[in-house]
């Protein structure tokens, strides 16, 4: 995954330090997949997952849409030349003046799923635009989302009723299938979810128009993942059978899935080390770990793949931490992880598959590291 | 915990957004407790707990030591006033030109905890002090350190040795009973291996001079923890029956002891909500989370004392989470938090015992939101 234009780019720059880089060459191939793979839903980029002001005008040159967090991201997707009709609020937890400052900057789309957050954007942004985020299971994740987003289906019957009552547009509903989501069925029950919630509606005269199918498309790692192009029929196949020929607007959210494999982190390794004579593995302290970007190795979640320079010669698990004082900053422990037994300090190792939900998850300064640099290319 | 000038502070400059403000006062309290309850010890403030330039340089003039985890730190001690030899290279794992910069600035002892260390610190910082860090099992913390730092005694031993040969002076050795330890006879299995060290490089010739105690001292969360006077006399019983009256210098490396009780944090809670009409917890989403200085309450290892302006109201069980797009941003779920049932959107609360291991823990900017801000009052 590390591409030529990243090898060069590593090999001519010699950036100091860990850092990530980026090839822009890539976000566009995963860009014109995801149009090809679902050709009728609207694609809002996930900005969370990485708001490099490159990548961002690159989607927006492209004709992505996006979903923003917080109003800074909202800022950054209008400043990377995105119109304010292409961005949604998704955010299901928002300050009402962080809504009234999106309404005012154009922002009409918002993410709700409580009769709260009703009541918020009809205050803030009266008339706009809601969905209303339905919870799902998210069985299959290997990033699992837990409860926190969402209400059960019946409830978000009730939420859009209020929405409605209060003068919002209720637009339609949300699921999100849980990040890095490897089975390609996995839309199918929340799909169901979401057309019994528009038939409820429907009897009451409200006439929802839009599923907001939200993320989860991985990105590959060390096992092999369906193709865009299997997610995109699969989910088509899922949205005939829930709703037969009226199908809605839809929209997606990818963010790992548009990003993950277009980065890479250089590293450096800082010390190979046993704990006893007779200790049976090798720590090996690289200059990144959970504070420092990888973030996403919590509870060993994400297992990316490392290439060193001596991946030709025998490999040997051994236990990955990062640089910091913090016991905490182990990456890979429980499931050691093989790598070369003649890895050694100051030897370079990249970590693929880290475009997404890297730099943003980097620490301000723990320890008095820096955090985690990016070059987009 | 909220002293008078934090909330004087708070009324008067009405802060926006989520920010921690730290009483200097109270720093102060607990290094006066520190010096008495210890008093032959030297004092290295662990600065990674919070390296706000105001706490630095109160310490700087008390008298206080520095123990840094990189040479940004160093930096930030020396900018405080400390002259370098107040300064310790408290990390074991250190790339080789950092050493070499912090020697250069005139730092001259550094943490070991294997052979490969020992040649960095012999290349780079010359004739240096090492002292060689134990490993201990860290029972009884609540925020228990891993396997990550530090050797086997035995090892020690062989260690310490090899950095004779090389031309250090092999000075003491360290060991770290784990953070936020609230028995205070840990130390004392720990001084026992301290002392079998010591014993063994004497007869080779060797004669270590001093103990690095390290850190763990607690603050006083929602439990009851000993005072530093307790922690004192513990120790120094320890050392009595492990050391005689041959007694070597000794560190201690407060960080979360230090300044922990001194900061409060205060949130705005953006949304009270269920997830469906018969659930029987509330979820409250404060402007803060895991990802923006709430680190710690990973595995809801840190239970913070939470208050509101509502808190003789009756209380119920709630979960707490955080403000992003992220599903591990959730503080108490597992064990739920008991916060008044009319808290509601808008309602100010303050996060006590939150002065250590908060701002620097913080994302750079994950989903947008700012680094948690700090204010030394």
């Amino acid at each position: 995954m590390t591409t030529a234009r990243i090898r060069d780019f590593l090999r001519t720059r010699r950036p100091e330090g860990p850092c990530l880089v980026v090839d822009l060459d890539v976000v566009r191939n995963n860009y014109t997949a995801f149009r090809h793979a679902l050709p009728d839903s609207a694609i809002y980029y996930a900005v969370k997952a990485n708001p490099e002001p490159e990548i961002l005008k690159l989607l927006a040159s492209l004709g992505s849409n996006f979903d923003c967090a917080s109003v800074a991201e909202i800022q950054m997707a209008l400043a990377a030349g995105a119109t304010a009709e292409r961005i949604s609020f998704g955010n299901t937890i928002k300050k009402e003046r962080d809504i009234a400052r999106a309404f005012e900057l154009g922002v009409g789309l918002f993410a709700v799923d409580s009769h709260e957050e009703v009541e918020k954007v009809a205050r803030a942004a009266p008339g706009a635009r809601v969905f209303c985020r339905v919870l799902t299971d998210g069985e299959g994740a290997e990033w699992p989302l837990s409860r926190k987003f969402g209400c059960v289906p019946q409830m978000a019957v009730d939420v859009l009723v209020y929405a409605h009552q209060l003068g919002l547009e209720s637009y339609g509903v949300s699921f999100h299938v849980g990040s890095q989501m490897t089975k390609v069925d996995a839309w199918d029950s929340a799909l169901a979810d979401a057309k019994r919630v528009f038939a409820q509606l429907a009897k009451q005269g409200i006439f929802l128009q839009m599923v907001n199918m939200g993320g989860g498309f991985p990105t590959r790692y060390l096992r092999d993942i369906p193709s865009a192009e299997e997610y995109g029929k699969a989910i088509f196949a899922s949205l005939r059978k829930h709703f037969g020929n009226n199908l809605p607007k839809t929209i997606i959210e990818p963010g790992r899935g548009m990003v993950g494999n277009a980065g890479v982190i250089k590293a450096e390794v800082v010390l190979v080390s046993k704990k006893s004579d007779n200790d049976e593995h090798r720590w090996v302290f690289l200059d990144i770990g959970k504070f420092g970007g990888l973030a996403e190795t919590m509870d060993e979640a994400i297992r990316y793949p490392i290439r060193t320079e001596r991946d030709g010669d025998d490999m040997e698990p051994c236990v990955i931490a990062g640089p910091t004082c913090d016991s905490a900053d182990v990456l890979y422990e429980k499931n050691m992880y093989p790598l070369p037994i003649t890895l050694t300090v100051g030897d370079e190792v990249l970590i693929e598959g880290t475009g997404a939900y890297t730099t943003t998850y980097s620490a301000v300064a723990f320890n008095g590291f820096d955090p985690l640099k990016a070059y987009v290319i």
